[in-house]
């Protein structure tokens, strides 16, 4: 059987180092480990849409600065197929259909929704699109024959309900969908980065997070002023690293021979842990070593990121090539799809063939 | 303005006198007025498997019965495009992107879902695509910027929530969508026949319908064992005349001519009522002359049922034919939606033209 990947991400905003951490960075290396037949990434714009109709402007803005930070974070258009989600209208059309086999109390009980219900404040005003989410993603994974997908934990449900509308729509109508399995981040400690502030999630709209394509100062200002152990008021006092958002970020970006480079006092992020927990050593200097270590990180990226911008006709090129790939394989499902429901009057085997 | 009709049926069953005398007469009526640039009579296959998901053979089935009972009545393919809702898959994407403008609540609120949800007794187990049919209804309303929507009172809350989607996203993304008007039966007796055992409506379950395909014989023998006036005991007993069934079929098909060929003893319906209501007819005589109404009614339709019957490729060619032409107009719709939404990233001042 191929080995497909299906993922992607709502363009409502530039990707940051928490997207980095949490999955473009994984997406690289599984793209890059020659395992997979197909990789698709998808710009869900369409989703995006559900709860943003009435700021198109604003995602179709977006499409531009998230196709430019995948191609700054190395996907590669040769290896992947990166495509615009309201580019294949077939998607729609089996969102239309998997809508049968899916009921509204079902979809009520789903956590995923239902957090992200509560984190929008939407209670009673949920738009029917944001509600279905769920079975519109089911059609973005079944559209390519997705085998795995991966994303963080947080989206668990969604991949079951996925396979739940997979198993009845294969014993309603035939063996046709493919069973998709999830990829969950091989470490632990970066299924999630915490915003600047130490609020749990990075976003857009509480200014806490770091963009792949900040410049340096601004991220030397965000990182200077970022939140660490709140009791940590003088040196001499014992630190905590445990939820202590600099150490968090050094646990998902330092390497071993940046001590060599910018830190001769410790050869390894232990040490540094040790004396912090023990007292004595102060938040700026982590901070200042984060810097260091996260400048180092960041700039081959946003170098990348400019060197796109100089080229948006062929970032544009690559949207359209992806987007006519990824339509014509999710054309290719839907026609398996409406043959196993039945419903391809008109093809050999159509009504015709019954007269 | 143009003048455009959108109508249909959901092919789950061969449609009976209740149709005819509630939509089908009406609608030849409307195609003949000449008062209209194009009509639309869409077979609402995909409408029909969101409560028949798992009998796709049956929906499938009716399609040709549907088209057999159109052409039998007088739908004529030169004025009217008779096309099958499933062939024209713009109606999804429309579907889709109508669903972020309406709310979960404001669907649970409209009547007609709640009626229909009650008759189908399913609760809590509504399948998401039944849920949606309203916008999915609009979507199909719209697609063909229908300007007069001929539909049964019990329809005129679709109508409204079509009219607010129209409104919102005319509002949101800039006048794209044409506001429908419902054209009501124009005959208020028509509005609904019942069955023939006297329940409220026809359905093909409780057996009580009388097809526009039944044989003669079929014909008499249901009109026969027709539920009357059940205190109307003895012929010399007085009869209600309304309520009755056979007093309802005798309202919506009964012509004055039948008299002089089929009951020379009255001249007008009102002097058959009349007797009736003081005492002295008995029920058989009633339903001897409504059955030969109703034979006469009924042969000219099914004969040219029969004629069509033997041309069935013909009957393919005609749905193939209305497909493809309600396609075309949906896409040049939908080419203004995407526009009007500014998801049309690759056409002429789409992603490119902002460099």
């Amino acid at each position: 059987m191929k080995q497909i990947i299906l993922t992607g991400d709502r363009p409502t905003g530039r990707l940051h180092v928490g997207h980095y951490v949490g999955s473009l960075k994984e997406r690289v290396k599984l793209q890059n480990s020659g395992k997979f037949d197909e990789i698709y990434i998808m710009i869900a714009d369409a989703q995006a849409l559900t709860d943003n109709a009435e700021h198109p402007e604003k995602v179709r803005q977006n499409i531009t600065q998230v196709a430019l930070d995948y191609l700054a974070c190395g996907l590669d258009p040769e290896k992947s197929t990166i495509f615009i989600q309201s580019m294949v209208p077939q998607l729609t059309e089996l969102t239309f259909y998997y809508m049968n086999l899916v009921t509204v109390s079902r979809v009520q009980r789903n956590p995923t929704v239902k957090a992200e219900i509560q984190q929008r404040n939407f209670e009673a005003s949920i738009p029917v699109g944001f509600f279905c989410y769920p079975i519109s993603q089911a059609a973005d994974i079944t559209a390519f024959h997705a085998t795995a997908v991966p994303v963080g934990e947080d989206q668990l449900p969604m991949l079951e309900q996925c396979k739940e509308i997979v198993h009845k729509f294969n014993s309603v109508y035939g063996e046709t969908l493919t069973e998709p399995e999830i990829i969950l981040p091989s470490n632990q400690a970066c299924l999630r980065l915490p915003g600047i502030d130490g609020k749990a999630k990075m976003s857009k709209s509480l200014g806490n997070c770091i963009y792949l394509s900040d410049e340096p100062e601004e991220i030397k200002k965000k990182i200077m002023s970022m939140f660490t152990d709140p009791n940590h008021l003088r040196v001499e006092d014992p630190g905590k690293v445990e939820g202590n958002p600099v150490f968090i970020y050094l646990d998902a970006f330092c390497k071993p021979e940046y001590f060599e480079e910018f830190w001769k006092d410790y050869s390894c992020l232990d040490e540094v842990k040790a004396h912090y927990q023990r007292g004595g050593l102060g938040d700026v200097k982590v901070k200042k070593f984060l810097n260091n270590v996260m400048q180092e990180e960041l700039r081959p990226i946003r170098e990348r990121r400019k060197q796109w911008e100089q080229r948006l006709p062929e970032v544009y090129e690559i949207l359209q090539q992806g987007s006519a790939t990824a339509r014509a394989t999710a054309e290719k499902t839907l026609e398996g799809v409406r043959h196993a429901m039945r419903i391809d009057y008109f093809s050999e085997g159509g009504l015709q063939s019954e007269l």
